[in-house]
């Protein structure tokens, strides 16, 4: 028997293999760190499932898997703050990525701050250490 | 009724207050990204239950929960590749922690690299991309 396999099936099983080294959770989910290419500063942390992965590469910009809406999340769909992708990268034991971004407007949180990771603990406290660069009710309108 | 507080109370009282702002997964634990202190790199992703959290901030050195192993995990214990607390970070959510450290050696993952995740998506494949700085077998006797 002969299969005539097109360029395209060919990139589609590479597209797959990809997906396929990634050990994922039970719920077939991948944590995500987010991190800014340009400040390396780390913005938020999120998670993908298979086909937000898919997306996020052929987009070239974040898409999330929501577990609490549990549904697809284009980062910045609402809020315009989409995250375009520099670099993705994989752990040692397949189960954790990191996508390094171009962060539009330079707010990642909902809280209207560049990242979410804005409070430190201090003398037994988390004490909240960045500024809200735009009020959130002129985000979300 | 009068209730004597000594100051040792009060302390252990703060102490609780920072453990009991976290939300904890349903096993009780907090996912934590490591970032290298110095060059902002995020050196490995790991988890802490409350005690982890708890000796961290006492000793000042990363202590994590090892999901496989089912126990405490000081790092560095058995590689001498510690990790000293500069900052710890909290999310918006409260349920993601960073901590920022100085890494001794300058490696953090068991493969040998400075950080877990050197490999990077490139054309549909996962790339190593950083060297390995020391053999593991050299580093786990």
């Amino acid at each position: 028997m002969n299969i005539a396999v097109t360029e395209t099936d060919v990139i589609m099983l590479n597209m797959n293999k990809f997906l396929d080294d990634i050990i994922w959770t039970e719920d077939d989910l991948i944590p995500v760190i987010v991190q800014d290419d340009a400040s390396s500063g780390v913005l938020m942390f999120a998670w993908m499932n298979r086909e937000a992965l898919e997306l996020t590469v052929k987009e070239q910009r974040a898409v999330f898997w929501s577990r609490s809406r549990k549904k697809l999340w284009r980062k910045g769909e609402e809020s315009g703050y989409i995250q375009y992708i520099k670099e993705i990268r994989l752990d040692c034991d397949g189960d954790i990525l990191i996508i390094k971004v171009e962060q539009m407007g330079g707010i990642s949180c909902h809280t209207g701050r560049t990242s979410c990771f804005y409070k430190v603990l201090k003398n037994d406290e988390w004490i909240s250490v960045d500024p809200v660069i735009k009020d959130p009710k002129e985000i979300y309108k």
